[in-house]
């Protein structure tokens, strides 16, 4: 990602600050900070000034100094630590310029606000969650290019584990779900996006399930869902296949997931209330009779988080705006028996989404 | 782990939160929850009475039921989302029994607060910070146990590395890198501890270096920096070998942070000052003239997470007691050159820490 890419992320970031007559923004989360600067290291606060980029400074520590160097020229850096009361000093010392500073009051924890009420002296501290996530819920094309190679690492994994005889009866969820990782690797991932789950058999019934010693058998349904990272943006996806000859009720089963799944994805559109979305998949498993069996949302946004904003569920408040990344995940899960989740990553769009993830959602049979 | 054991720490907790006039303490933090309960899961609450078992509940989601219930019968359990905000009603709703209840400042947000406080219905919300961390500074055996397991992951990976070949000339940092991690996977590691560090040539000068497709050649330094989990304890060790025949000035700087890591370990001891633990290693640094190149603290507690208190810092506060687990890794970064570190996480006894990463120390040349 340029410097520049960041440079125009923080004047909109500071076309924000200034609707809410806020003279800056303390910006302490380590991802709010990544989309705003580059910076990929672990320690790190950026005050943002509403006004001006040079009054803008950038905080790390000493083991930081040339990469904060190397990832972000165009900023004013500091190296001091605890980072963010350094910041708050340098607020306090300006306090003409910074007098109604923001806090990201979503992150910061009650402890550190004392800290920084203790230092702020005359700058009045005003709670300002959600202003850098408000900009995030939106993918930019650089955003989206990485969301879109994270896809096509998980994508290429999964077709390398299936042709090479990786998923077959005999194996353990957790050889399973070690190969599934190494390819992604190998197709240009960084590292997992979560812990990836392959689940069999009986184990399929349980969404969250972590892979363990259990033997994938013939006639399991075997669900994988799992994700890679590049450039710090995450994939998403479930696939839910067979292991030999479907009998008549999985077959059943994944065809009404299936359909839901692509009533979901079809559902997906500009302006529309995510609370909708969810109707569309939720609307025909309950017709089925599985309603109760359908126990989460429909999906959520996917970014630098592999959970964000927007959360596509019967609760959820808001509507679709183009260039929001999210997923539709509907899943059925028979305790004792077994569970199908089919999940893509989608981009939202003017007319029909873009789908990022592009492994088959036909049954597949291994 | 035993449910047993975990039922043992929220008594110690129960001493603590009396001393502290608390009739409970809501616990928000995962790793916290983890320690007082085992649950793995990634969304939980959990309130404790500071005078009863019977009144201490768990809550988490529904894609948690059946986790829970295999991981902590023992305890009662609801299930709700938010599961803290659940938690607070619970106490409201029983605040004869729950006038003063604490709830962890350092983890919970300003806007975390607010909800809560909205919710608290004349319960008097205590800030309580580091509660539970403060018994987790001080490890029991069965934590000390998977201490050991995950130091031993990364010994046995780091000698297979070296054995097999894998650390040559010609090789990439990050292909190491991901040999070494597989190879701790081999051994029984969940996972990394942290994103490893191959760091080779004049990027062994980087403290944090990320591997990166920088190829070792004959005559480097190789920095590898890394650990394993086992039961979600961390271990945190560094290596630094040489490809070839050491130079003079290599063979020259790695006696000399060997010498200070002894020093730092030899000085680790019930009753001590953890600022005289990192002096015993610095002098050493400082006398041979290499003092503004030793750019961090000397060491860090280690646990469930990987850095956790104490901070074996110049500016460290406290003593050292029995059972708290440290690392003590000095090292010389000679910009441009190359660096070397050395690393050992061990356990303060009685008398001699007990080491618990048993790689050698000796200069290693392959």
């Amino acid at each position: 990602m340029v410097p520049h890419l960041h440079a125009i992320r923080r004047t909109a970031l500071r076309d924000l600050l200034r609707e809410s007559e806020l003279d800056a923004l303390l910006v302490t989360d380590l991802l709010n900070i990544r989309y705003l600067t580059g910076f990929t290291g672990s320690n790190a606060a950026l005050l943002v000034h509403a006004e001006s980029e040079t009054e803008t400074v950038f905080c790390t520590d000493g083991r930081y100094t040339a990469q904060a160097e190397a990832e972000l020229p165009d900023l004013e850096r500091e190296i001091q630590r605890p980072s963010a009361d350094a910041l708050v000093g340098r607020a306090a010392a300006r306090r003409d310029r910074f007098a109604r500073t923001g806090f990201e009051s979503q992150h910061v924890s009650v402890e550190q606000h004392a800290t920084f009420a203790g230092l702020a002296d005359g700058v009045e501290l005003v709670r300002a969650p959600g202003f850098v996530e408000r900009l995030r819920l939106v993918k930019d094309d650089e955003e989206v290019d990485a969301l879109r190679a994270a896809c096509a690492a998980a994508d290429n994994a999964l077709a390398d584990l299936i042709q090479y005889g990786g998923l077959r009866a005999g194996r353990t969820e957790r050889e399973v779900a070690r190969e599934l990782e190494g390819r992604m690797l190998d197709h240009g991932s960084a590292g997992v996006s979560f812990e990836s789950i392959v689940a069999a058999g009986a184990n399929s019934a349980i969404p969250h399930h972590r892979p363990t010693g259990a033997v994938l058998t013939t006639g399991d349904l075997v669900k994988l869902d799992f994700g890679a990272t590049v450039d710090g943006y995450h994939s998403d996806m479930t696939r839910t296949v067979v292991l030999g000859e479907p009998a008549h009720w999985q077959r059943e089963l994944y065809d009404l997931v299936h359909r839901a799944q692509a009533a979901g994805c079809a559902a997906v559109g500009v302006g529309v209330e995510v609370a909708e979305v969810d109707r569309a998949a939720r609307a025909l498993i309950e017709a089925a009779g599985h309603g109760k069996y359908f126990t989460h949302g429909l999906g959520h946004g996917v970014g630098l988080q592999v959970h964000e904003a927007p959360s596509l569920a019967a609760t959820g408040v808001g509507t679709l705006t183009a260039g929001m990344a999210v997923t539709v995940e509907p899943g059925v899960y028979l305790a004792g028996r077994g569970g199908v989740r089919i999940e893509d990553t989608l981009v939202v769009r003017d007319g029909t989404p873009e789908i990022l993830t592009l492994s088959t959602k036909e049954l597949v049979v291994v």
